[in-house]
């Protein structure tokens, strides 16, 4: 070891999900949760008439024009809206932002896998909370002491939601730390899922949300938060010595257009939802089990065939979804909801996949497979 | 104070310089060394041709075509090359990497104002080291006992800069801990000015860049370090256990078509470079002194009027330039070296303003202003 070396942050890097590109030929990506359906028709032509003096000079480091379109939209004011590249960034911020008590922060044990390395990273003690059996989060279990809470709702990878009234419970009995609530896949379970609402009530209360799964926009790097002007003030001031030109200002242009389609964002998400639950039948009929998810993927488990397998042999077909190593989750697949006909592939690599292996099986007298 | 607000993080923000947006008046922005120029044509091809479904994706984490492009500029492998949003966010990374000594790191008493602000909120250690009386780094001073150092070259905002040999003498002399050299005006000081070449040699040393000021490209968000393997691979550790997806997908393409264009990127350069010699002429007959700057702007002290006022009487003329506060600063103003229509612009507002304030003062009878 070079002497400098000893002074290097060590680290367990975060391991992001393959983004094979495609080389010409047939590639169906359901491993990243992005959504099939492009972005809205005003991003392209906010493309076409870009003027480059924008790329020329510095961007606008408050990036109003899209701070206030996600004020706009939520019915919020500007100084409770912080903008990030990704919520990814806007959740590592207020990691190093809130996250600085000797107490552990909280989250569940099968959940967002970058907590945990964020927690590392910023030396921050944290304390992993079991789901329970059937996947889901139990809120008294983050009724005690504690620096901070943080999960996912509807939950990933398991696309659980859990409901409001639950949400609140937990939010109301934390009086002493910030709750994250991380509402990337929110827009897919449904009008009334979201907490955002309850950021007036409570100070403590942060609400992370992205645009890279409903607003299609995961390659422009957009993620927010909500919350009260004190905690988004604290966001920004660390934000601020960080980097003072985080968003790009491409991505500032077409993420307001982004936010301002309502209407298409409706409808993307509606096609994303009734493509889901088509799968969940197919799925359900080829001896899948998954909790009941209301995000934009399914995570899949086979009665019969391990997870590893079917991994393998959907790649082989060109076809990938995610499999996670890791205690309890290493026999489930994450399957993101692509298009009906992507999707459609998908079944059928499925079908053959599991009649040839059924054949062999047979043949080799070995009647199931473990 | 609430009670969660006692564990957020307090910080000393970085204040950036002044965006105004133009409100369809004359606008004269050379307040934050922007590149007076457009981007390369191939950057607005680009944005015209670029598919949507680059938007949809999540970017390229390694952000290939970006990184192959400057890996081929500068004539190195690409695992010498490390992108961030802005070298903003490379420096950023590279104080969280590097800099986790408990003895201090080093910089310079007047530099890039950022320095300090990271090493604030990381909890680094940090000195110092005054400039001499001509604003010169003095290497002999940077040969001892640290935890890191990091400067511009040339320095900002003084313009300064320090010979290929005085660098080398400052990494040669240290053995324990990584040196920083911050390259973002280096495009402006002339061939052979870069100490890139040099991270062959010394394992220890991470040089970064930005596309923001010699390629037009400060909306992008573009910056890069290029250094040994083993310092590249661990800033990317910790960048990948912070955000896997930072560089957003429009800028990878535009930054890459830039990076390429070597033609357009000199002929632009040199005339900055032709007007900045200009501009020296023309103040240094209007009373101004100043080092005798490498990079694309000046940093100016007036020997009669105090920097504040004609930074006053500037902005009322809808010109702006950068006054910092501070010791040792506080009578300079940083003007950024604009278009030769800018820049006659900004003589002609400076020689109304001093002819009619010695008229005042003529008639007044106070003879001088202070």
């Amino acid at each position: 070891m070079k002497p400098w070396e000893a002074n290097f942050r060590s680290v367990t890097p975060y391991v992001p999900g393959e983004q094979p590109r495609p080389d010409g030929g047939r590639l169906i990506k359901l491993n990243t949760n992005e959504n099939p359906y492009p972005p809205c028709p005003g991003v392209r032509r906010r493309l076409q008439d870009l003027d480059t003096d924008l790329l020329r000079r510095y961007p606008d480091p408050s990036a109003s024009e899209l701070t206030e379109a996600i004020a706009g939209y939520h019915g919020v004011s500007a100084d409770r809206v912080f903008v990030g590249v990704g919520s990814d960034d806007v959740l590592g911020m207020a990691f190093l932002t809130f996250f600085n008590s000797p107490k552990p922060i909280l989250f569940p044990d099968v959940t967002y896998s970058f907590y945990p390395v964020w927690a590392e990273l910023f030396g921050i003690p944290c304390e992993r909370v079991p789901l329970d059996e059937a996947w889901a989060i139990r809120p008294g279990d983050y009724m005690r002491e504690n620096g901070g809470i943080v999960f996912p709702n509807p939950n990933a990878p398991t696309g659980l939601l859990m409901e409001k009234e639950s949400v609140e419970s937990i939010i109301r009995s934390c009086r002493e730390s910030v709750v994250i609530v991380d509402e990337a896949y929110i827009d897919f379970a449904g009008d009334g899922a979201s907490v955002c609402g309850l950021c007036d009530r409570y100070e403590n209360l942060l609400v992370v949300r992205t645009l890279s799964k409903s607003y299609s926009l995961a390659g422009a790097r957009i993620g927010y938060a909500i919350g009260s002007p004190s905690l988004i003030r604290a966001l920004k001031n660390v934000k601020e010595s960080y980097n003072s030109y985080t968003m790009n200002a491409v991505s500032i242009s077409v993420g307001a257009e982004a936010v301002r389609d309502v209407r298409y964002l409706k409808e993307t998400v509606q096609a994303v939802v009734r493509t889901r639950e088509r799968a969940k039948e197919r799925l359900r009929e080829m001896g899948f089990t998954f909790p009941d998810s209301e995000a934009n993927f399914l995570f899949a488990h086979h009665t019969e065939v391990p997870a590893a397998e079917i991994y393998q042999a959907l790649r082989r077909e060109h076809i990938y979804v995610r499999h996670f190593d890791g205690p309890r989750v290493s026999d489930y697949l994450r399957i993101s909801v692509g298009t009906d006909e992507e999707m459609e592939m998908l079944y059928a690599s499925l079908e053959t996949f599991f009649s040839e292996r059924q054949k062999i099986w047979t043949a080799g007298g070995c009647g199931r497979s473990f």
